[in-house]
């Protein structure tokens, strides 16, 4: 697996699927973040592992919100700082936003050895290991939150997250962006703002729009969000997967 | 994870994702055979974690063609046995098969420890320590095989196989049955006879078949065998998906 040929039809998932294992070896990656992955890999398979143009203009969408926000936090786990550590911390300067490590398996040590790579890659406050605070609904060690980070954002960016997170944090009024390439999952559909995309395409494609949509004036960016319907998006979705499987299929793809 | 109540929507596909995490820590199972369960997941998920109705007249032809065999062989990797030991074990019994242990990351340690749980759970005879003959066409480590197993069968159940080794078992002439969730796969295009199902469920639905079928003369399994058209029920796998899709968006499933 080390040596994939850039020819190979599936190089880039590969490549992936590669930094994740490392990320696995160092102890940034839990061993249900595997299976997650591969979950994630299936239906990237099933969109044809690209930017579909919905999900592209949901990137748009989740810029021109962290745009208007006041205080944007980026949530991530361990899957996404063994694949996107540099490109969270380049949006998260685009915005600006701060990021917060939160785990859904919580380990002290795992928690600091996220914190710690994401400071040596150049972040310059990270939210985690001071967990202060509890979000309402989320029992055991998934509800700590810092009072400073997770819990008085107004949007969160939570990138491959589970449904009851996202369902907690919508019920504290905050905006919920999510990054999901499972169309169906409970958390596509809690969300305001679903990208069903990659998240190693996606946040580089939201940090895109941050440079493109940063100085319109407020009401352009409220147009743009007023306009959003993620129910309707989801659905689309769904359509392009069904007609895809049987472009596939039938060769007319 | 460890206490999932029953009355969880995904109570048996997170018991299945627990066995295989225990085989993974047990050291039966590779960290890629996490990503690749993941991906079966999303797949199962996708046709509803059921066996669908084209799977149990796939497995009815598999059990056919088993019983028609003079040398069939079950091939296994880590996530089929950590995922079903005894159901391969009752399966062999029943055709009566034998069982090798193959490898994608060939490891001797490793087949060992899986020959060893075979054995511990009542299998008689396992080939895959004493591996003397190469599979052509498959490079490295991934190409041996025992003369007496593999080598010299005239039917192989592979489950969660790889397309490569299918495609070099079929080169060597032998039918394959494989038991692959992704309709799309090579795997699952090159087999003779595809069993679009949860290796947990399909296992253990071959060998109903089995039994119903055990009395049946040549003729009768020959004419079970020849009519099964392997193309064309991938084609309905996929309409079965894509209809599914847009049901459970529009709320009609």
């Amino acid at each position: 697996m080390t040596n994939i040929p850039r020819t190979h039809p599936r190089y880039e998932s590969l490549k992936i699927r590669e930094k994740l294992s490392k990320g696995f070896r160092e102890g940034l990656v839990h061993e249900t973040g595997l299976i997650a992955h591969g979950r994630g890999e299936a239906f990237d398979y099933l969109i044809g592992e690209q930017t579909i143009p919905i999900a592209d203009i949901a990137a748009k969408t989740a810029a021109a919100l962290l745009l208007k926000s006041q205080h944007p936090i980026i949530s991530v786990n361990g899957n996404v700082v063994a694949l996107t550590v540099d490109e969270c911390i380049d949006l998260a300067n685009s915005i600006p936003a701060e990021i917060e490590v939160n785990l859904f398996h919580r380990d002290i040590k795992r928690v600091r050895k996220l914190v710690d790579t994401l400071i040596e890659h150049g972040a310059e406050k990270v939210y985690g290991l001071n967990a202060d605070m509890r979000i309402p609904g989320l029992e055991h060690d998934r509800g700590w939150c810092e009072k400073e980070g997770i819990y008085s954002a107004d949007t969160v960016l939570v990138p491959l997250e589970d449904g009851d997170r996202c369902e907690a944090l919508k019920a504290m009024n905050k905006k919920v962006i999510t990054i999901d390439l499972n169309p169906l999952s409970r958390t596509a559909q809690m969300a305001d703002i679903t990208i069903v995309d990659n998240v190693t395409r996606a946040i580089k494609n939201i940090e895109k729009w941050i440079y493109r949509l940063r100085d319109e004036d407020s009401a352009a960016l409220d147009e743009i969000v007023g306009s959003w319907d993620n129910k309707n998006m989801l659905g689309e979705v769904i359509d392009f997967i069904s007609n895809r499987l049987e472009g596939m299929y039938y060769g007319s793809t």
